[in-house]
């Protein structure tokens, strides 16, 4: 079994344990995923740009950073267990999007917004 | 090459060919990180919790989901690939933290705080 | 002075006493305001829909979501502030256009997408 | 009737003309909440901090970002008025209690964590 497989196998055991299911309806993963992402905004909400690599390095923020980060990887698994979306497929679907919403010519060193 | 650092690679070649390294500081991916999951959100603001597993099935929708889990998963991956923090083992380590934070014991059937 | 200019200027002294206009730039405040709306997010995550106005009167809860209600209206104070855009106006012109957005005949008792 | 009253029958009539009072429960209002704030954030993402203010006086930019602040304080309003919960109290609330956790000794000139 791969490492992701088993990660997957130890966080439904998790969920399963508590008798978690029964509020991990797709709608309260997406919430869950939202309230962590936020919880990982506020990591950086008051340091500058040209200081938030320096930040990630710092021992005490780099693992709140991680704990975070980990957060958020967990709950997308488990939307994505909940509702059969495969994770990797759907990523290279969107990079796919991306790479026509964002040709190179247009996008060239520019944050500019979609063509389409 | 497994199939993540093949994906990994596309996101890298992906970023640079539209010289976007400069946007992409941990802050700013933070900030993509966010908006993305705010995206996703707004797909189940609407429907009740016991017909979130419904919306998930239907084919307009289940397309818009899966979009706004892609973007959510690459501004996951290109985050820790700028930070270096290893996603796997930042789920793993966060997990071990929440077995600990809640015992089934004390979180069995209940959405419950954590003990600490 | 009305009762919000007399809050907002007791929110511009806590800033100042504090130095913190240095970290309040616009990028910033929208990164709090999003923050603490993930908090508010958290509060709701695990309840059913049909629970979320009773868990909003018990005490405890109630006070919790009054606190990251605050934090909320605080974050946005302080951005309309910073941006000198008119908190009242925005809403208003916002009306309007969701009432272009999404007309009677074409939203009424469906939580639709807006038609334009 | 003050404006602020004007401006929330105003909504009241939006919502029930729509027969969407069924849909804001508190849950649901506050994933709307986050979802905008989301929305709000993606317009600053790739900016630099010290390019922020700027971004938000170019017409085009500030009337969008007018148009996130306008949601942002509709769907803060529309939870305000479904809880009961009165957002001027809470913002005041919430201000005497920063003002205990971040005493101007201890957080002046820094972007410091609460002191509790």
């Amino acid at each position: 079994m791969d490492q992701l497989q088993d990660l997957l196998a130890q966080l439904r055991h998790f969920v399963a344990e508590r008798d978690w299911q029964q509020f991990h309806d797709p709608k309260n993963l997406a919430m869950l995923l939202a309230s962590e992402a936020g919880e990982l905004l506020a990591e950086y909400r008051w340091v500058r740009n040209d200081a938030a690599d320096t930040l990630s390095r710092e021992p005490e923020a780099r693992q709140r950073i991680a704990d975070e980060i980990g957060d958020v990887g967990i709950a997308l698994m488990l939307l994505c267990d909940r509702t059969g979306i495969d994770l990797q497929t759907a990523m290279r679907d969107k990079l796919a999007k991306n790479r026509r919403r964002y040709p190179v010519e247009h996008s060239k060193g520019r944050a500019s917004r979609p063509i389409a």
